[in-house]
C-alpha cells in the first residue's frame, strides 16, 4: 500500500495535461491540494491499525493486504464494510471522499467482463484481472469517466449530428484502439492516477462503436483534463479541518487517444453496454448509502451545535427538525445494509448489491438534499449569509466590536461562535457548498434515474396479480 | 397447533362480555366473522407445508413446532422471518393481519421480566416462561392492551382527577391483584383468547400503582369489551377475498378485575414501566416494517391495475406515482431488514430489533400513509366515490346500461372493471378504508412518538463533536 | 324566489327515473333527504334579510331580486360575493353546498354562446338568455353534467369502439336533437330540477357530433339517474347539524333523449367545445376557492377543538399544524380574490375569473386535501377510528363506564367529548368522509388538469426571454 | 428626483466608516459597484416615462412627483402598484432590488407614530412627516436596521448579560439621545444614504430603554458598517446583465451614536415596540409577494431555457416541474393582490396590507425557496457545478474542444449554451446564489415568524365555534 507522500510524488511526475482558468496547471497546484489532502486520508487511515479492519482488505487475487479502495467485493460483509468505511471517511473529510468512484467502476467491470466472456467467448475477464492486480499492487486512485457530454438529449449516440458526443471507437488497430469524445463531471480526475472510461447508457446495435470501456493513465497522450476546483476560502487566522479539504472535477477530453488491447474491457459489445452503465451506477449508489448519511451527519451536527449556542437546543421545533435529519440519514443507511445482506454473488465471484434497496436509498437521499440544507439554513439564521470576513474579526477598530456582538449563550466564546458560523457559511453559503447540493442530487444518477432503475427491476405484475386476487378478478 | 375450527369453537364457548351497538353480542357475531376469518389465515397457513418455514418456528421452551405467532425471537433470522411472514399474511388478508400484537407484547415482556429479575431479584421471568409455554401449547391469540384512556393529556397518571384514567392496581391480595381502568384501541380483542395488558408510558415513583402488566383470558369476570367492527359491505353478486376479511377493535374496561399472581408480570416496578412500554412499541413497529409494505403493495397493485384498464399504464405521471409507492414500500421494508441484522440479544436470550432503524422505518411509513391513498385516488379518478351500488349493475333496466358505460380499455370485461373499482371503493372510499388511514398513522405509535423514540436513542452529541472537529472548535 | 318547501314539493312531482340499490326510488327518499336539506339552506338563507346581500342578486335580465345561485356575474364584485357566499354556505352545511355547479355551467355557457354567435352567426345567446330568464324566475337547481364516461382514455371521442362513450348527437330533427351517452359523477342530480350537459374536453373536427350542450329537466324521458348517497349514519340520541346534511351523485344516462332546439346551446360547433369545457371548469374552480377554505375551516375547527379537550391546545406541534391549515385555507381564498379583482368582462357582458390565479388556487387546494385529513387524524388520535357506537354510551351496563373513561380535560362533559369525536369520526372515518377526500381531489378537475390549464395559459416565453436577457444571449 | 449619477456622487462624499476584509473601504469600492448598479435601476427607471406610472407617485405631503420608493401608501392601488413595481425591478436586476426596505420601514413608522401620538399625546408623527418630506425631496435610499444581534435567544433584552445585545438608549440629553448596540443583516447599508433603526420585537415595560426608533445618515459619527458583498465573479469575455448587479450587507454597529430629537421616532414607548416591529415586517413581507415571484420567474426562465437547449422542453417531467414553479410564483403574487385589495386605512392615512394574506404568501414563498433551486438543479444537470472557467473556453488548445463538446440541440450556438450555464452557475452554484437561498428563507422573517404572525392574528375561535355548531355542542 502506498503512503500519501508516494501518491503526491507520483502526481508531480505526471505529464502536464490539466487545464484550469485559461492554461495548463500542475497537478499539485494549490487549488488542487485540498482535494489531494482529501484523498490523502485514504492512505493515512489505511496505514493506521486502528482503522485497518474497515480500510483494508485481503486481495482475492494475491492474498495480500490491500487498500479497500482497490478491492473487489467477495462477500456480503465486504459490501457492509465498504458502506461503513465510506461513512467514516466522509465524516473525517467533512465531505465526499471521492476515491469510491474508481473501485465502484472496477467492481461493475469485474461482473460484466465475466458475463461477456460467458456469453460471447471473449477474454475480457482475464485481461481485467491482470489489470486489477496491477491496480491493487500500485494502490491506484481511479476516476470513473462515465457521463458523456451527450449533445442533443433526445437523440441516441449514432443519431447525433457530431458523432463524438458520446465517446467512441474511431479506429481498431493491431495493438489497440483509437477513441474520441469527452466525459463530463469527472470528480477526482485532476489528481487521479487512472481514468476508467465506460458507457453512460444502454446502446443499440447501431451504437456498437460507442460501446467501449477501458482504463488509462490520466496523463495519456491526447487526454485533456479541463478542471474546476471547489475549495473553501483559505483561513488565515482560524484554520480548520473543514477548510483544508476540497474537491475538483474535470471534463475529460479524449482527442484520438490510443488504448492498448490489454486495457480495453469492452469494444463494440453493445448488448452489454447497458449492464456496465447500470452496474457502476449500482455500486456507486450503494456507496451513496454510506456517504450521504455522513453528509447529513455533518449538516445535522452543525445544526445541533448552532442551536446549542443560540440557547435553543431543546426547543421543540429544533428537535423536530433534527429528528428529520436523523430520519433521512438512517433510512438511507438502512437501505445500504439491506442491499448488502441481500446481495448476490455474480458469475465473476463479485457480490452485487440488491438493486431495489440500493436505488430507493439513493433516491431518498437525492430528494432530501435541498431540504437538509434548508433545515440548517433555517436553524442557523441569516448570519450564515452575512458573516463578516475573517480578517474583520482581527481588525483593531471593529474586531473587538464584532467579537462583542457575535456573543450568544453565556459561556461560549466569541471565537467558537465565529468558528461555528464559519463552518456553516462553508457548508451552505459558499460556492462549494452550493455545488455540493447539485452533486448531492446528480452524483451517481439523478433521482429520475433511480426511479427508472427501480421501475425496470421491480416486478409490478405481482402486485397487480395481488389486486386481482383480492378483487376476485380471474382473467 | 390449533386449527381455525378449534379456534372458532373456543370463541363460542367464552363468557359473553362483548358489547356492540347497544347490547351484548356473541363472539361469532356476523360482524366479527370477517375479522375472525382474517385470523383464520394464521392457522390455515401454519398448517400448510408450503408456508411452514415462515409461519412456524421451533419453541425454545419445548423444542416443539409452534405457530410463529407464539414464538419468542431467538435469533436475527427469527426477526427477518417474522417481518417476511407479516408482509405475506397482510397481502393474503388484504389488510392488517392483527395477530402480531399479542406476540409483540410477549417478546417485550420476555426481555423486561428478565431485566427486572436481574435488577431487583424478582421472579417474573420464570412465571412468564411458564405462561409462554401455555400460550404456545394452546396456540393462543392475544390482544395487546396498552393505550390507556389517559384523561387529561397534560397530566401524569397520579395527577389525574380520576385515578382510573390509567389502568392501576387498586388492591394487592394474597393470591393476586385487583386492577381497574380501561385500555383503548384494542384491535383483535373481541375475538382474542387473551388480553395482555401493560403500561402505555414511563412512570415515576409516584405512579408505581400504575406500573402493572399481566395476561388474562378475554372473558374474565369484570372485563367489558365495547366493540366496533370495520368490514366491507357484503357482496351479494360479486364476492371477493377482499370483502371477506375485516377488523374489529374494542375499548377494554377492567372493572375491578382479579389477576392471580401467576399471570402478573409487573406490579409496581415503576422504573421498568417505560422499558416495557417502549419494547412493545419497538417489536410492533418492527412488525409494521412488514405489514405497511404489504398495504402499499395492495394500494399500488390497485393503482397499477386501474391504470392498465384505463389505457394509461405507461403514461409518465402514472409510472412516476407508482415508483413513489415502490419507494415507500421498500424503504420501509429495508429498515426492517437492517433492524433485524443489527438486532442484539438481551439478557433473556430474546433478540431485540435495533431501535433507530425500526423507528425511522415506522415513521416513514406513517407519514406516507395519506399520500399513498392520495395516489390511488388520483389514478383511479372520481368513480371510486360515485360507483353505483352492486345491485344496480344487475337491475334489468339500468344494469345493461351501466355495464355498457363502465367499459374502458378494449378487451377488459365490464365485470372486471366493476370489480376493480369495487376493490378501490373498499380501499379508499369506505368507512374501513378511512379507518385504515387513521390506524396507518397511529398504530404502533404516531409519527411524533417515533421521533421521540429516535431522539431518545440517537447519540446527537457525536455529530456535534464532528461539527466541532471540522470547525476547529476545541472546547 | 322559491322556498325550500316549494322546491321539495316540486321534487315529489317529478317522473320517477332515479335508481338506487337495485330499483327505482323516490326523489324524496330518506337517503336523499340529507342532500335535499343541504340545498334547502340556499333557499332559507336567500330569504333571510340578514344574509341577502350575499345570497341574492339583481337579475341583469329582469331587474328582479334573484337567488345568487341563478345569477350571471356582471362585475368583479359579483365574483367576490360568489366566493364569499360559497364559503359561508359550506360552513353552514358542514360540507359541499352543491348548488354552485349549475350556475357555474350557465356562466360558462353565457360566454361561449355569445362568442359562437359572434364568430359563426348562430343565435345561441338569445336562446340562452331566454332559458336563463326561465331559470331565474323559477329559482331552479341545476346539475352540471360534464364528465363523459370516456371509455379508453387514450382515444378521442370519434375513435372509441363504442361511439356512445362520449355523449353525442345521434340525430338532428326538425324540432330538436336526439342524444345518447352517459355523464358520470353528477353530484346533486337526484334532487336537481335541471340537467345541464356540455362537453368534457376539446373536440376535433372529426368529433363534431360530440360537441353538444343543452339543459333539460332531470326527469326527461330517456334519462336514467343511477345514484349513490353519501350520508352520515343517523344519530338517535345525539343529533347534530353535521349529521343532517349529505350529498348524492348519479351517473346520468341519456338513452336517446330528445332535446328541443330552444334548449340546445351547442350542436356540432367542435371548435368551441374546448372553450365551453374549460370555462365551466374555470368558474367551478373559482367556486372551489370559496368552498375548500370552508372545508379546511371545519377540519381545522375540529382539530383545534379536540386539542383543547385533550389539554394540548398550546403545544407547539399543535399550533404548528393548525397554522398549516390556516395557510392552506387562506392561500386558496386569496387566489379567488385575486382572480376576481383581475377578472375581465367577456363579449357577453359576463365576467370571467383570471385563469392562472384560479387554477393555482384550485391546484393548491387539491394537493393539500389528504394532508389536511392527515393533520386532523394526527391530532385527534386513534379514537376517531375506534369510537364505540352511539347506543353503547346509553346502554345501562357499559354506558356509564364509557362516559367515565372518555373524559379528558377537567370541565368538559363526557357528552361534549363524545360529540366532538362523533363529528371527527364523520369527517375522517366514515364512507362520506373518505368520499370527500376523493371529491376534494377530483371535483372541478384533478390537480393534473389544473397544471395543464396553467401551462396552457402561462406565457413561459416571457421568462425564457428574461433568462436570455440576464445571460446576455441575443439570439 | 435624483439621477443615478447624483446618488453615486453623494456616496463618494460620505464619511468613510465602511469596513470590509480587514480595513476601511470606499463606498464606491469595486465590490460594492454591483449593488450600487442595482439601486441605480430605481433612479433610471423612475426617470423613464415608459415606466413612470409604476415607478413614481405623487407625494401626499407636497403634491410633487416622487420616486415610489419614497412614497407612503395612500390607497389600495398604491399597494398594488408597489407589488407590481417590485416584481418588475427584481426581474430587471436579476435579483433583490433592495431599495424596498427603507420605505417599508417608513410606512410602518408612519402608522405607529400616529397611533402613539393618539394614545400618548406625543408628537412623533409631525416630526416623522417633516423627515419624510426631506426624504422625498432628496430621493433618499434607506436601510432598515431591525434585527438586533440578540445574544442569548432565550432571554429578553433587559435580561441579557451584556445589555447592548439589543440596540438601546444609553443616555437622554437635551438635544437628543445616545444609543448603543448593533443591528445585523443590513442589506444595502454600505451604499444607503440613511439608516432607519427600530425594534426587532415586542418589548416589556422592563425593556423600555430598548424601545427606540430613529433615522440617521449612514456615515454618522460612531456608526461602523462591517460589510460583505455578494457578487458574481467578473466576466471578462462574456459580460451579462446578471453578472453586473449584486448585493451587500453589513452588521451596523452603533457605538454611542448621538441622535437629535428631530430624528427620533420612538424613545421608550415599549408598548408600541411590537407594533413597529411587526408593521415593518408586514410591509416588507408584502414586498416579498412582489420580489419572490420575480426570483421564481428567473429560476423558471433559466430552467425552461436549459430544457429547450437540451431538447427536452416538452418532456412531461419538465413541464410538470415548470408548472410547480409557476404555481409557487402565482400563489404568492395572488396573496399580495388579495392583501392589497383588502388593506385598511390607518389613523395616519397610510394603508396597511391585510395581515393573514400577506403572511401566508411570504410563508409559502419561504418554504419553497430551496425547492425551486432544487428544480433548476434537477433540470440543468451536473454541468451547473462542473462548468470550466470562462477563460478555458478561449484558451487556444482546449477552448475549441470545449466549444465542440458543450453543444446540445442543433441550431443553438456553443456560446449561448455556455452563457446559459454561466447564468445557472451564478444562480445555483455560486456563493451569492447560495446566500440568496438563505435570504429567501430569512429575509422579512423566517417561516416560523410568519406562522407566529398568522396565529397571532387568526381568529381560531370562530372555527372552533363552527366545529361545536356542527357537532351539536352547546357549551
Amino acid at each position: 500500500m502506498r503512503t500519501f507522500e508516494q501518491y503526491l510524488e507520483k502526481l508531480k511526475t505526471m505529464r502536464p495535461n490539466v487545464y484550469m482558468d485559461g492554461g495548463i496547471v500542475a497537478r499539485d497546484d494549490a487549488r488542487f491540494m485540498p482535494g489531494i489532502r482529501t484523498i490523502g486520508k485514504t492512505f493515512d487511515m489505511a496505514a493506521d491499525p486502528e482503522h485497518s479492519e474497515l480500510t483494508t482488505a485481503v486481495s482475492h487475487l494475491t492474498g495480500e493486504k490491500i487498500n479497500r479502495y482497490t478491492h473487489i467485493h467477495q462477500s456480503q460483509d465486504d459490501l457492509l464494510k465498504k458502506q461503513k468505511m465510506t461513512r467514516m471517511y466522509c465524516r473525517q473529510a467533512g465531505r465526499c471522499i471521492q476515491r469510491c468512484m474508481g473501485i465502484d467502476a472496477l467492481n461493475g467491470i469485474s461482473v460484466v467482463t465475466k458475463d461477456m466472456d460467458n456469453a460471447l467467448g471473449t477474454e475480457y475477464h482475464q485481461r481485467f484481472l491482470k489489470y486489477m492486480e496491477y491496480y491493487q499492487k500500485n494502490d491506484l486512485v481511479g476516476n470513473a469517466a462515465q457521463t458523456d457530454v451527450k449533445g442533443d438529449r433526445s437523440l441516441r449516440a449514432f443519431q447525433q449530428e457530431d458523432p463524438d458526443m458520446y465517446l467512441r471507437i474511431v479506429e481498431r488497430q493491431k495493438d489497440g484502439i483509437i477513441v474520441r469524445g469527452a466525459k463530463a463531471h469527472n470528480t477526482i480526475a485532476p489528481y487521479a492516477d487512472e481514468i476508467i472510461a465506460f458507457p453512460t447508457r444502454a446502446m443499440t446495435t447501431k451504437d456498437s462503436d460507442w460501446a467501449v470501456a477501458f482504463a488509462m493513465p490520466a496523463d495519456t497522450e491526447g487526454m485533456y483534463l479541463v478542471s474546476v476546483a471547489h475549495n473553501q476560502r483559505e483561513k488565515e487566522e482560524l484554520p480548520s479541518p473543514f477548510a483544508e479539504t476540497g474537491t475538483a472535477h474535470s471534463i475529460t477530453i479524449f482527442d484520438n487517444v490510443f488504448v492498448p488491447w490489454e486495457r480495453v474491457f469492452m469494444c463494440g459489445e453493445d448488448k452489454f453496454a447497458g449492464q456496465m452503465a447500470s452496474l457502476f451506477a449500482l455500486y456507486h449508489r450503494h456507496s451513496y448509502t454510506g456517504c450521504k448519511p455522513a453528509l447529513t451527519d455533518i449538516l445535522m451536527g452543525a445544526a445541533a451545535l448552532v442551536s446549542e449556542y443560540n440557547g435553543l437546543e431543546k426547543a421543540s421545533h429544533v428537535r423536530d427538525k433534527l429528528a428529520d435529519m436523523v430520519t433521512v440519514a438512517e433510512l438511507v443507511y438502512a437501505t445500504g445494509i439491506a442491499a448488502s445482506v441481500t446481495s448476490k454473488c455474480s458469475a465473476s465471484g463479485t457480490y452485487v448489491p440488491e438493486v431495489v434497496y440500493t436505488n430507493v436509498g439513493r433516491y431518498h437521499a437525492g430528494v432530501n438534499v435541498y431540504h437538509e440544507f434548508e433545515i440548517l439554513a433555517d436553524l442557523a439564521g441569516g448570519l450564515a449569509a452575512t458573516l463578516p470576513h475573517e480578517k474583520d474579526f482581527f481588525e483593531p477598530t471593529v474586531g473587538p466590536l464584532l467579537n462583542k456582538y457575535i456573543k450568544r449563550k453565556s459561556g461560549v466564546s466569541s471565537e467558537d461562535i465565529h468558528r461555528c458560523y464559519r463552518l456553516i457559511e462553508g457548508l451552505i453559503c459558499s460556492a462549494p457548498g452550493a455545488a455540493s447540493q447539485v452533486s448531492g442530487i446528480h452524483g451517481g444518477g439523478s433521482p429520475i434515474m433511480e426511479k427508472i432503475a427501480i421501475m425496470a427491476q421491480y416486478d409490478l405484475s405481482k402486485n397487480k396479480e395481488l389486486a386481482k386476487f383480492l378483487a376476485g378478478i380471474k382473467s
